[in-house]
């Protein structure tokens, strides 16, 4: 038998042990986006430092101004020095009562046609993820007494909200981490069975914008139709958003947004992504974005532009006429290609203060300024990966675009200069950042065998 | 000393002693439209009542599906019988961290100048306006044993959601309240010297608007840039409301709207309200309303749309990358002349459905459906009420138009066939829905004394 058949062996005889460890950190509600639960964030963190010092890193929590980052390192066999992102922070969990059970009381659930699933907020994104990376180490120390590589781990706790004191810690401590390669599980799968490496992702800007007309709340019966009100004010400014095309109007926007190249293009249609398909589970039938786009080029390689929230005014029950003095957006764009956050943060900020009557004032806040990433093609890596990949799936590893972003890991590539080789198992209805958030136990089980086959493969030059 | 003599001296005499009564009613938090207040509502009913018992109103509490009515009846020396209407309900307090101190905890305090002021809410809308009426009578019953015409109350527990069940209460018992004249005190002086009457009123459509899109928030990573966002759909709508030029753009929206004879017009203009004095106080320099049109007109005989409330998506601290399922926005229209207030609420639905992409659900409700009214200019009561509210206050009374609705008072013509005589004593600086809102001592003492100069004018035919 084989070392690697020993380490997959050893796996599936040691899952239920492996889904009890997921839930123990999936019951810390390490929610990072609010103040209340810092002493949640700190608890998960510990909890994964004593995790790995279990199965031999060398482990503790680095501090920096947001939540503590986990640090592990674990010497190995022979081979290229890897460097394993993950995060252990969660979304919020509004609105909590959609949620069929309480999101930091983990349980396995059955779908209709006997799909088995692990529900709770995390049990994707990414603790459930994270999880499988750790758990191929473990079954690696447990049958061969060392880890297969030099592993270093970055297990940060403020990916939810956009890593914002993660690239200052990088760039303090970049000797430190300027390794061979970076390996990141935080990225879906194309389907139920095909595996995907993700070779693109998008860039993030999110903003929070709040206008102040009137300073207090005013009678409408009495100030109505004289006085400016911010909803008014934030909803043409809002509208003004898209054209009648659903292009994004800012002036400059597009700029460093490529054409794919017509192959690409055309290996992408091949996917034959439909409208019913990805939107129909979600109760929508037609594709918002861009006129003339492939829908996943609308949600991979196209930038967007999106309101995330807004609030301001009378929002109880029943009625209050009132004209608010204030009202609140946060507007997120992602981005590709060769964006540039900055320019599209400060480009935006223009867009609104053009629009702006005399009498309003406008307040800003960054949350997130992460650029779009590109990956290369043609790495040893990449090749590896896609072939063992193959080889636990049965089926052909795509590369893809996502959709999403990961903030740091562009500065992998340009602080560390380090290529990624992002490997995840989501799946399209696993609710990341929705109510009732899951994992299918498959993908956590055959992910903890993915990430031994691929550290198996990079350990074999 | 003439008998209205004596009870002016009574009523100064008696004011400290007044101000007290009013703070009893002040401390219930009879919020309307907050179902948890229901009991607090039927506390300040109850406590109305037993006040109108205490100065010889037969007087108890009729029920309607909501809050209950407080019903008083009285005989009085010989002349009109009059209808008085207040309210003693009040609006929700948020947003409670800008009140200095507790809203429903009244006190005195003295602004920079001197002028000493009652603050609370519904220190002036309306317990401190119906005090002025009820203490007015009280003063009346104790220095002539008896009140000076036959009066009757209907102190209704709903203004502040659109007397959603008093216009049943009132068809149902026309008979009963089919009288000779209604009083009502809910409305605004000119300005701290210059007392008002209130010769028109504007109507209210209130509606709430939930549109749907996907059946739950999603990662806008993952579906952002293909699923339709229920916050823009939003936005343009409600941006789609008015044209450059401010008018509201709804089809038929201003059928019934009809220009001011121009000697009224040059009326209003005379009394030179400009944007530096009434809208400087609340931190505003320019009109937002109509391109054209006086600011008077944009806030009493001009109809208007307004967004009084936006909510969706993710609104707490920090960032979330959500597009979520649903947003809902609640927009109130004030209508006058002869606008149909059921006409404008479907107009507005067809308008909303007209913009609704495929994909989208929208549910509405309505808080309000009160038309507008203009009262005649030519009876001999507001000729009367005009000459002592002069005597009262040293200037002359001016008869204008009113931006808020008093929804009932309509019916009180269209029903009951019975003019309205409206007087208030509400300052623009009172900060009615408001925090910290305030109704002036003086405004009170003058308030009641101005009742009974118009009761003994009333009784003297």
């Amino acid at each position: 038998m084989s070392t690697l058949d020993a380490v997959l062996s050893r796996i599936d005889q040691d899952i239920d042990a492996s889904v009890e460890r997921l839930f123990a950190l999936l019951r810390i509600a390490s929610i990072s986006t609010a103040p209340a639960y810092k002493e949640q964030c700190r608890a998960a963190a510990e909890h994964v430092a004593a995790d790995l010092k279990s199965i031999g890193f060398e482990a503790g929590l680095r501090p920096t101004a947001g939540h503590p980052v986990v640090v592990g390192k674990a010497n190995g066999a022979a081979g290229p020095r890897v460097l394993f992102y993950g995060h252990y922070d969660v979304q919020p969990v509004d609105p909590l009562d959609l949620w069929k059970t309480p999101p930091f009381e983990p349980r396995i659930d059955t779908l209709p046609g006997g799909r088995k699933i692990i529900v709770a907020r995390g049990a994707c994104d990414d603790k459930g993820q994270a999880m499988t990376f750790i758990e191929a180490c473990r079954a690696y120390k447990s049958v061969t007494g060392k880890l297969p590589l030099p592993i270093t781990t970055m297990i940060e706790g403020e990916e939810e909200c956009g890593s914002q004191h993660l690239f200052k810690f990088v760039r303090d401590n970049a000797d430190e981490f300027k390794l061979d390669l970076a390996l990141v599980c935080d990225t879906a799968m194309w389907d139920a069975d095909t595996p995907a490496i993700t070779t693109s992702l998008r860039g993030l800007v999110y903003e929070d914008v709040k206008i102040t007309c009137a300073d207090r709340d005013l009678h409408s019966g009495l100030f109505g139709g004289a006085a400016r009100n911010p909803l008014h004010v934030l909803a043409r400014i809002l509208a003004d958003l898209h054209d009648e095309n659903s292009r994004v109007t800012i002036p400059g926007f597009y700029d460093g947004v490529k054409e794919l190249p017509p192959d690409i293009k055309a290996d992408l249609k091949g996917l034959g992504l439909t409208a019913e398909t990805f939107l129909g589970p979600i109760g929508l039938k037609e594709p918002a974005g861009e006129k003339g786009r492939l829908l996943i080029e609308m949600t991979t390689t196209r930038p967007t532009a999106e309101i995330n929230g807004i609030v301001g005014g009378y929002t109880g029950e029943g009625a209050k006429t009132v004209i608010p003095g204030e009202a609140t957006a946060k507007v997120s764009f992602r981005l590709v290609g060769e964006q540039d956050p900055e320019k599209v943060r400060d480009a935006f900020r223009t867009f609104v203060r053009e629009r702006l009557p005399a009498d309003c004032k406008v307040a800003f806040a960054n949350f997130a300024l992460a650029p779009p990433l590109q990956l290369s093609f043609d790495s040893p890596a990449l090749a590896k990966a896609r072939s063992v990949l193959a080889e636990e799936w049965g089926h052909k590893a795509v590369a893809v675009g996502a959709g999403g972003s990961i903030p740091i890991v562009a500065d992998f590539k340009h602080v560390l200069g380090m290529d990624s080789l992002l490997v995840g198992f989501a799946l399209d209805d696993d609710r990341v950042h929705s109510p009732n958030e899951k994992f299918d136990l498959k993908c956590f089980h055959k992910g903890i065998r993915s990430w031994a086959r691929i550290l198996d493969a990079l350990s074999s030059s």
